[in-house]
């Protein structure tokens, strides 16, 4: 019986992981749940699996959360502080990061300095401060296991093969909902149309990163960080079917890969439960019925933020928490403000133009950055707007 | 250092082992090199290599040899018997197994039995007498390494994996270059057609294979055997590109996968030099430039010899071996003698059709058995010419 802390649990991740643990009760309990603001959703949470704690980020929806829960017997926590408290509870064996967005920083971080592995769907803590998050993990003895399908894929792939052999990483991208719009479409590109993923649901922020191919550009800092592989060495290939999630190249020529139909359970099970697979025995993978699988080389021209993971990185220290604090403004801006689909990009580059970078030898240090970036990239936003 | 002997030096596989050998001399040293009948190649090798011990499996040949190497200090046998013995060379680490056909199976049990590791290129001998291999490398505590592309990529997508979880193994088959006839067409498929495979070179005897399907037949026969798995848990997948070399479905839905582009010094050299990989550094796989694979599924009305595979499999005993005796004269048949190509599988079939099957719980259970489908598809090939 592992005992599970699900950090982000009224999300996609969230309550994908929910339905492995409601199918396999015998293997997981549920300890502790976070979330944001949605205190309905939780609450039906708490009262199928019965946690210890949970934490809702937003203190209003704690209160309205523990009105409701009288007499219940968990404890109901709230804030930064009381998400990070679920986080460290002393009974947890695996914290499942499912947090969206840069908010998934703190809470990761506590849970591994209190010594628990960490399964990360939440990409964004390896993008702001992987250098550091590797170190504390390295220095308290966790592991930490990833959970987006393409690093899942990577980490199923270099799984019993030597990592001096490797050659180069190569992540999957499905291109989005709009490879195939030239740029002077993609002006006008409402967020109906790039909340339309060809093949996984998700949800809207990481659907219009797949749109910009900013989540690639996330995934390729991510990559670097959690699989200690120099940028030069990572790759990027659309693969419109998102069947291949990911691929390894050794130097004797050899590639491994791992597929699958999009399932998001198949990697959470596996960061669940590893080393071993869990019987979900969904369909078998018909390559046949589906008949051929296609690749094409990213384009950097129509598709500039990928290119600004990598710049990203070659600057280092704070310039990825910045990239990703003006991405999720600027993508928020474009879902709930109505600023053009291209101007994403453009506010992502004007902040990380505008940002002097520093090491990143502490949370806070990445935190600064992050609130720096935050107050830039809303700037930017307001100029286009105005 | 590692000491190997190659069974087999002069063929296909042969000769890119010792490429790879000539290009890691401070890794590998050949103490030992057999041939059959090709005097003047291992003469060759022998004086590039100096080994211990070579054998010719053909006396003649091996007269031819020893008198033009008067004097030479290696030691030089003949025979199956003088095969054998470099098989067992004392100071070999690693015997790789690379004769075309039945002819590989003495030697291969022999090497097991002398304790030798053995990568193993002859699928023969497994499709013989897979299940006493299997035994005897276990009481001998060997291990058998495979070196066919296909289950070089299902060993390579197995590591790092438990096996228990394993859900399927599915090996690709190119379709070999008659994949897009019809039966009729196929009537008067001549051996320069038949011959040129559209992705591998080969030697003629499994390029033939290739284009009836026997080979893959024969394949999951030796993937039963090799990696313990029953065959209706092996299945086959047309990949006309053969870039994917052969996959493994876990339960969880994961499918892990080995690619490369068609170069058999990849999954030698990782028999060889397990679990490290060399340093052969192909040029890199650009699934961009390749755009597509595609997928169908195996014909088995167009080619039946795939069937024969799993029902030899099915009926057990001496039944694998009898499949690949009658193969192997129905071949030679269709190469030298004119048989028509259709008559390949017919010969098969009918020779299968007219054995009493019986258990192989020794050598020379396999060997009878080997022997008389020999005899039975000599007569049958007759009747096809007169």
């Amino acid at each position: 019986m592992k005992n599970i802390v699900l950090l982000g649990s009224t999300g996609s991740i969230g309550t994908n992981t929910l339905d492995i643990v409601a199918k396999f009760p015998e293997q997981f309990r549920v300890v502790g749940l976070t979330a944001g603001t949605n205190d309905e959703k939780l609450e039906e949470q708490l009262r199928v699996f019965k946690p210890t704690a949970v934490a809702l980020s937003d203190e209003a929806a704690a209160a309205k959360l523990r009105a409701r829960c009288k007499g219940a017997s968990v404890q109901i926590l709230s804030g930064v502080e009381g998400v990070a408290q679920v986080a460290r509870l002393p009974e947890a064996d695996l914290v499942i990061s499912a947090i969206v967005g840069g908010a998934g920083l703190v809470p990761t971080l506590a849970a591994i300095r209190a010594r628990k592995n960490v399964a990360l769907a939440n990409k964004e803590p390896m993008v702001m401060a992987g250098k550091l998050m590797q170190e504390e993990a390295r220095r308290h003895g966790v592991r930490i296991f990833p959970v987006d399908s393409e690093h899942s894929a990577i980490f199923q792939s270099m799984e019993g093969h030597r990592r001096e052999d490797i050659r180069r990483l190569i992540l999957t991208a499905s291109g989005g909902p709009l490879w195939e719009l030239t740029r002077e479409q993609m002006q006008h590109v409402k967020p109906e149309q790039a909340l339309r993923h060809p093949n996984w649901k998700m949800g809207a922020k990481i659907t219009i990163d797949s749109a910009t191919l900013m989540n690639k550009g996330l995934e390729v800092v991510e990559a670097r960080w959690l699989f200690d592989i120099p940028p030069s060495q990572i790759e990027v290939l659309i693969h419109r079917e998102s069947i291949v999630h990911s691929l390894v190249e050794y130097r004797d020529g050899s590639v491994i890969a791992q597929l699958g139909l999009p399932d998001m359970r198949t990697p959470i099970s596996y960061a669940m439960n590893y080393p071993a697979r869990m019987p979900l025995e969904p369909p078998p993978l018909d390559l046949a019925g589906i008949g051929k699988l296609t690749f094409f080389r990213p384009d950097h021209d129509r598709f500039p933020c990928l290119g600004f993971g990598y710049e990203a990185l070659l600057t280092g220290g704070t310039m990825p928490a910045t990239l990703n604090a003006a991405n999720e403004i600027a993508v928020a801006a474009y879902l709930n403000h109505g600023i053009g689909f291209l101007r994403i990009g453009e506010v992502i580059q004007a902040t990380m133009e505008a940002h002097s970078p520093r090491d990143v030898t502490s949370l806070e240090d990445a935190l600064e950055a992050d609130r720096w970036a935050r107050t830039k990239a809303e700037t930017l936003v307001r100029q286009c707007l105005s």
